[in-house]
């Protein structure tokens, strides 16, 4: 017998699947004997899928959200209000934003969060060139999306203190809302996010 | 915006990796956006891989198990006892009796059980092939080796009586053995399973 599943081409398939995240061996076998079991042209056409995607996406020039031309589809948006930058962790969050429908402005993707436990420093995410966007451009309104947690929050004010430093008055810089979570009972949610909720509290509308 | 994902290229990763069994499109997008942040090479090796092993993959001629070539390797091998035919309901059934170490004859993959409520017929399944198997070749005994579930049992049944009219009287059938786990506590072991266990009873050996 060559190898444990007496074919290296299975071998193969099942190593690079169970490199995926969440993938162990057991699952990847699983996957790729359901593969085995498909249309030839199925398996082809998910290989052919994955191979293109990787080679054919790139990362904005501007935003360094991902992108198959030089410019993403969002930054060259005519329609959109490029003088609002909304600063995100990363390609998911662009997604996510994106979904709400609530955001017609450009983004900025760090592609991560200053964490220094994971050697994650501020010059090893996207905040130069946040920075320089804003510098040298017409930006208004620089909207800091990160995750609230502590590195998001830390990521936050490091921003906030390199954006204030260029010292343009006309700049605002906001955050998202902190609150209750639509839809959640107030017995579920956290008293951190309870009591900001009460800071942050609005005047009531129909 | 072109798409959902804002690149074609993207959506049609997604789209077919959740088409794979328990991966929603969530999940397929974690994955395709981890595939991006990884090198190149590991998104294209893993593409690849899974294009070679359908390509390259098929059914061996003798017992239906997974192979390269026209005959697989466990019925090309020599050393192996080709008097004895173990018969299993999939693949990977295969590679769980193999990593036993206790079997060395040959197998016959049925490729399913017999499953009215599914639509699974004795047809459907290689059961013709294994009767033809046993009338034309040299086999003493033909270890029925399914799972003991109802659908089990009755595949077992079908192929006993099948394997019975052929009129070989030197033939053997015999179906694995069923007992109290290796390990189980027998406070955790079913009482059918216990019942059995007390039925098929081994004289006692260090």
């Amino acid at each position: 017998m060559e190898s444990e599943f007496q074919s290296s081409l299975l071998e193969g398939a099942v190593t690079e699947l169970s490199r995926l995240p969440g993938i162990g061996r057991k699952t990847a076998l699983r996957l790729a004997l359901y593969m085995l079991r498909r249309d030839e042209r199925e398996a082809v056409a998910l290989g052919q899928a994955l191979i293109d995607m990787r080679r054919g996406i790139s990362y904005c020039r501007v935003c360094h959200n991902i992108s198959e031309a030089e410019v993403c589809p969002i930054c060259s948006d005519t329609r959109r209000d490029t003088s609002t930058v909304c600063v995100v962790e990363n390609v998911k969050d662009v997604l996510n934003v994106e979904r709400t429908g609530r955001f017609d402005g450009l983004y900025h993707v760090l592609g991560g969060v200053i964490s220094p436990i994971d050697g994650i420093g501020p010059d090893s995410i996207e905040i130069n060139s946040l920075v320089e966007r804003v510098a040298d451009n017409k930006i208004s309104e620089v909207i800091l999306a990160l995750s609230p947690t502590m590195e998001g929050d830390t990521t936050n004010y490091y921003i906030y203190r390199k954006l204030m430093a260029l010292g343009r008055s006309d700049l605002v810089i906001t955050r998202l809302a902190r609150g209750v979570a639509v839809g959640n009972d107030l017995e579920y949610t956290d008293e951190l996010t309870l009591g900001r909720s009460i800071i942050d509290r609005r005047p009531f509308e129909n």
